[in-house]
């Protein structure tokens, strides 16, 4: 399992990983689920992965060959609209995921999730989650969040928080804590966390953060998250004979 | 789906459930989860259900059908350990499940999840979790609480709050902001929210409340849970650059 989230907000995007990849409680790796495509400078594009590592890196694999073989029937170079390339990568995954001609494992499903952040040109910067059918969805105004992977414990403080006015780093802020929470509660999210800020229109991600277990500023927004939430706890109202 | 919890402390224990059944989105109706044993003075017991609907109901009236009749091979009176009602209530679960005799749909399998609180006699206060299966753990020591239904969206507040030491009342603050939690981010979790509070060696569940979604307290709970979380966002550490 992993856990990966996108922001989209009216000034760019945020989007966020964890790096935990397990095959098995005696099989665990760290691979980085964040993947800058390699465009050219009109467009950006980042990837965020979660499922089946096979699938992921045949995936990002087989879009960098099509950036290489200028015979290829296309590539996210060549498409002009991030919904095309959503649809372009939902092919590869199915396609991947259906494995070598001649498999007979009716029940081996290696599927993943991705999600796609980017801009091309002056269309408008978005955020496609892409399923492991091949079809996918655009975030919407009113929840400007995506989330792939283990999901759920890092939901509620998206669902109260997030907001397409904010500031990107109010929106890594609830990232981080979003992370925080899942690793928390989940073995099979871990560090290092991942983190990639796109202001609209710039066509790169910058800054883009990896932070170990034990970097400070993690630890810190870790410790103050921790500190805050028990204050918050702590001042609810009590009950009326107490 | 539903959502429930019981979370056991040294002075005794909390209990909490919403009230929401849905067996489709066009199908939605109010059920209480939080079934109070009708046992004899000397031991008290409470069940909470997540599930099938019809398997709960058919399971506590069961248990209402043995206590009635004296020539029933045991009944939750007449078990010495609260252990042995776990396993009665397992087994008759069990059965339920599997239908009546002769039925044929193999993948008709309404599952039912129990947590059974309780105390008998001066045996101390205990909280199981009865699977589906019919098999049951006992709460740990380090994790003192249990919750079945939908319980990822809830459990982050618990991981970080909840520990034997704390008042019930402290344990019940924490059960609602879990329910909260759950509510907003999942449909299916929904009010009248139920508590009951039992101080150990009592042998009565003691106060019993119940919130209707507009109860003031509740209300005021949850406005001052979303206020102090809004705040304690608001406070984290600042990225360098800011």
């Amino acid at each position: 399992m992993t856990y990966c989230l996108a922001i989209r907000t009216d000034n760019g995007f945020l989007v966020a990983s964890d790096s935990r990849t397990s095959a098995g409680v005696d099989d665990v790796s760290v691979y980085s689920k964040m993947h800058e495509l390699p465009t050219s400078d009109d467009r950006c594009m980042v990837l965020l992965s979660a499922g089946n590592l096979a699938t992921t890196q045949a995936v990002t694999s087989r879009i960098q060959r099509d950036l290489d073989d200028s015979e290829a029937e296309t590539s996210i170079n060549r498409l002009d609209h991030l919904e095309d390339v959503a649809e372009y990568i939902g092919a590869i995954s199915t396609r991947v995921q259906r494995g070598p001609e001649g498999a007979t494992q009716a029940d081996f499903r290696p599927k993943a999730t991705f999600i796609l952040a980017g801009q091309i040109g002056q269309e408008s910067h978005n955020l496609y989650l892409i399923y492991p059918e091949g079809n996918y969805i655009r975030v919407s105004e009113e929840k400007p969040f995506l989330q792939a992977g283990e999901t759920k414990y890092g939901k509620p403080i998206l669902d109260r928080i997030v907001e397409s006015g904010m500031s990107l780093e109010m929106a890594a802020r609830c990232a981080l804590v979003s992370l925080d929470s899942s690793m928390r509660s989940n073995l099979s999210v871990g560090p290092p966390v991942e983190l990639a800020f796109y202001q609209a229109d710039s066509h790169r991600l910058d800054p883009r953060l990896r932070f170990e277990e034990d970097d400070p500023f993690w630890r810190r927004m870790q410790d103050a998250w921790s500190r805050n939430l028990r204050q918050a706890f702590m001042d609810l109202p009590r009950f009326d004979w107490e």
